[in-house]
């Protein structure tokens, strides 16, 4: 193993926080092969950008030597866990469990060696609790210390119920820890209560506590809310690199400093004097390189280039609408929900308004158009970057 | 089966409240056995006058055929329930439990019928309890409903720490009606809430709730706290029924009238013309009979007439303070402690400076006098009721 300073150095980069430093420190000094922790919650099976940040840092950990241990959360998704969300989420059955895991590794292989994870499953330890374990748990914490949990106070603030079972799993995922007697965790700084929970319950039951380390929450492609499915406003890891590569080159050039900080850890490129084009392309291809292969960014890169630099739109790939039980001709907005391209009607009028919905060229600007579009080869611009070209 | 109107004027009799009495009347008319469930807490074997007001409601769905089901809280008390203490309580071991509980049905049986009691242990149900049975059982409350109970409420706002296993125990007593599927609650008014859990998880779990009937509490010999042991305020029922009568001559007239209403179920006492010291002397009379015997009221009347009323101490039973190693000379606080009619040294300063003290009839002035009683059948009169001759 690498000396501890260097090692040291190379975890910190890019994290938010490590409580506390002190004791990762004596932890690698210790010249043993750490426990490091990351928590997986098995309702939520497509990985995008927005997990690489904290893979990429688990990453680090197993390049030193360090046994990476994903945990499961298969017994809270069986009864179906609420945290941080205002609704109550729907159990998943055995089946789905195992299928979503499935899934989830396939794309966590992108960042991480396969061979060196060790999968471990919670209800091998919390289905087995008796009532009077369980009260014991209980008994670690006070209702004080879990309602000042962010989404919990905010909820009794606000009036809104949080359900007694709701309680149970920071303590339950804090247990985790003890079963697994981690050395380190890892986790967004969303996490970080439910992070100091396992560290707390490690001391109450007699052992060393795990050290907390999280990560910054990456923005998605609006630049605003944290990057998620629901929110469509992500790169998913499996998705075409050529499409990713697109999404990318969208972004504002803000958001794109901070994709280089977090997603690369190259900070201070707001200092630059390249040009913010030139910029983003290099981010691009950076990414679309660490996160799918050098091979894929380049072939993304030339695209890019050639459709929205060189309006050559001999390359695009042509859409099937025939598939999608479309009718024809079709009202514009129809057609740019079919294409993905637009999230709303509200949205498709404001694309339209600024003349940045195009048709073979020709600027559409009735919201209410009717695109005959059958075996036409239409070719459809909608702002910058997105480009489609039908059957 | 007595016709339901009648019946449900003797079970409504002296109660707090039935929540609610329609549905009673219902359950009464159904002309079946109905399961009447009193929850017995295992940590305090010693009952008392108290207890009694519960008991004696008990006594009257047992004379009308209903089933009395002890419900032994053997799984929580083998825990350790801290309710509606500031402190948690420490946990039992089943040998303490057996122990108390064959301690409590002795004095039970004084109210009620043994031969027609169903007990049962709620370890039966709660220690199989899974986990995923837990998550779902809490899952049916919310936490803003479980810290509306009073206790938790003051704590909270006093900002004392509430253990998050203490919030499991409403439930865990709420679960109990569930697996007996009781169709009557009993306890005093501060059970209210763990009642209305029962009736509440009952729906919860498709039954047909239980009607909850709740009892006054009745207050101790200084009519200001609730009667309880820890509080040295009490009559209890395996007392000498001498020192029981004693003690009830020594409240006062307003909290007489209470006992005339909780114990004998005798309201407007407070209009009567007879004398207080005879009203006193009745209900004492009346307390010790319903309680213990006619023979031992009567034999308890006798002695208190004879003693405090004829001044003959001829009778007055003789204690054996040789056998507490006692020193003598002994400092007369010392001395009022030893044979129980203090509480406190400052309880003692206040009877001596107002001259309720006397040694062999002689008044005790002086806080810090040495009283040399060995072998001299010393007679000691503290207040008006208490009478000790030392052996």
């Amino acid at each position: 193993m690498a000396d501890v300073k260097k090692s040291l150095d190379e975890i910190a980069a890019g994290t938010s926080q490590i409580t506390p430093v002190k004791e990762l420190e004596k932890k690698l000094s210790k010249n043993k092969k750490l426990k490091i922790k990351l928590g997986m919650d098995p309702t939520a099976p497509d990985l995008h950008l927005g997990h690489a940040v904290v893979l990429s840092k688990l990453k680090t950990f197993q390049d030193l030597g360090h046994e990476i241990v994903f945990l499961i959360g298969d017994f809270t998704a069986s009864i179906g866990d609420p945290t941080g969300k205002s609704k109550t989420r729907p159990a998943l059955s055995k089946e789905e469990i195992k299928k979503n895991t499935e899934t989830y590794f396939e794309q966590v292989k992108k960042i991480l060696d396969p061979n060196k994870i060790n999968i471990k499953y919670n209800s091998e330890w919390l289905a087995k609790l008796s009532p009077e374990d369980l009260v014991k748990l209980c008994a670690n914490s006070t209702l004080a210390q879990l309602i000042e949990r962010d989404d919990f106070s905010k909820r009794l603030k606000a009036n809104q119920p949080i359900g007694m079972h709701e309680l149970l799993y920071p303590l339950f995922q804090g247990y985790d820890s003890v079963a697994l007697e981690s050395d380190v965790e890892l986790g967004g700084t969303d996490q970080t209560f439910n992070l100091l929970m396992g560290r707390e319950l490690q001391q109450k039951y007699d052992q060393e506590p795990q050290v907390i380390l999280t990560m910054p929450i990456l923005e998605g492609l609006d630049g605003k809310e944290k990057m998620s499915k629901s929110l469509n406003n992500y790169i998913g890891l499996s998705e075409d690199p050529v499409n990713a590569y697109g999404k990318l080159m969208s972004i504002s050039d803000e958001l794109m400093f901070r994709y280089y900080d977090l997603l690369l850890n190259q900070k201070n490129k707001k200092n630059s004097n390249i040009h913010p084009m030139e910029l983003k392309k290099e981010m691009a291809f950076l990414v679309i390189s660490k996160f799918w292969s050098t091979k894929e960014a380049e072939l993304a890169k030339n695209n890019f280039e050639k459709v929205f630099q060189k309006n050559d739109y001999s390359n695009v790939k042509e859409v099937d609408l025939s598939s999608k039980n479309t009718s024809n001709p079709i009202w514009i907005v129809e057609l740019l929900k079919t294409l993905g391209a637009i999230k709303s009607s509200s949205d498709a009028r404001r694309l339209i308004e600024s003349n940045a919905v195009k048709i073979d060229n020709n600027i559409i600007k009735d919201f209410k158009a009717e695109i005959n579009w059958v075996s036409k080869k239409t070719l459809i611009k909608v702002g910058k970057h997105k480009i489609y070209r039908l059957k």
